[in-house]
C-alpha cells in the first residue's frame, strides 16, 4: 500500500532529525501559507527571509518551497526568530514573529546528557510548540 | 500504482525547476556518495562545503542529506565550482572540481528570450553534463 507522507514526516525526513526548532519552522511555514494564500501568478515565487539561522529553515524549504540553492530562502542574521514571506511581484508580505515566551522554552532544551531524557524533553517541547494557541505562539503582521 | 520518484525527480521536485546547474549538482552528489561510501558511524554526518553558491546546492540537500537548516551544507564563496564532502569524525574527504571546459557550457545558457528555445538549450546542456565521460567532467581528489 502506498501512503503519502504527512507534511510533518516530509519535513523531518528532509531535515534528518526531530528537534524543537524544526517544529517551530513547521508551524510558522503553515501559518504563512494560510495568510498568503495561493500564488498570485504562475511565475511568482515565494521569498522567505529569516532573521536568524536555525533548523527551522528546513521547514520553509520543504513546505514553502523556498530553497537555499535557488536563492529564495535568505538569512539576514539578527538573532531574532522573525520570518518574512512574500510572493515576488506583490507589494505586501506577511511577517511572523515568535513570542519571547515561546523562545524561553528553547533555553537549555539541548543540554540533557542522557539520550532518552533528551529525546523526551524534545518531544514534550515539540508538543507544546504545536499545540499552544496561535495568539500565544506568534505575532502576525502584514508588511 | 505507487511508483517511487527517481533521484532526478526528487531533486528537481525539491528544487522547483529544471536547470543546468541543478544537473551539475546531481552528478557531483552521486560521485561524492560513490567515493565516500556509506556512513562510517551511526551518528556521523556528511558535511558539504561548496566554493560557490548556485542551484547545484539543492542537489546536495536532497541526495547527500546535507541541509542548510541543519548547518551541514556550507558555502565558502570563492566563485569556484569546487565541492568538498566529508563525514564528521573522519580525517579525509573527497573534493570534486568541475573542469573549466564544463563550466564554459554555462556561459550564455540563460540568455534566451524565447521560452521554448531557452528550455531546449537547458535540456541539451543537461544531457551533455549528465552524459560526458567522468574524466572530462571533473577532477576527484581525496583531501
Amino acid at each position: 500500500m502506498c501512503v503519502e507522507k504527512t507534511a510533518w514526516e516530509q519535513v523531518v525526513d528532509f531535515h534528518g532529525h526531530t528537534c524543537p526548532e524544526i517544529s517551530l519552522g513547521y508551524r510558522v511555514a503553515q501559518i504563512a501559507m494560510r495568510e498568503l494564500g495561493i500564488s498570485p501568478a504562475p511565475n511568482s515565487e515565494l521569498l522567505v527571509t529569516a532573521y536568524t539561522h536555525s533548523c527551522a529553515l528546513d521547514a520553509f524549504q520543504v513546505l514553502n518551497r523556498a530553497t537555499y540553492g535557488r536563492g529564495t530562502l535568505l538569512v539576514n542574521e539578527k538573532k531574532q526568530h522573525v520570518y518574512h514571506f512574500q510572493y515576488t511581484g506583490t507589494s505586501e508580505g506577511v511577517q511572523i514573529s515568535l513570542r519571547s515566551e515561546i523562545l524561553d522554552h528553547l533555553v537549555g532544551v539541548h543540554d540533557y546528557e542522557n539520550r532518552r531524557e533528551q529525546q523526551n524533553k524534545y518531544l514534550e517541547t515539540i508538543q507544546f510548540f504545536l499545540k499552544i494557541e496561535e495568539a500565544l505562539f506568534c505575532i502576525i503582521e502584514k508588511i
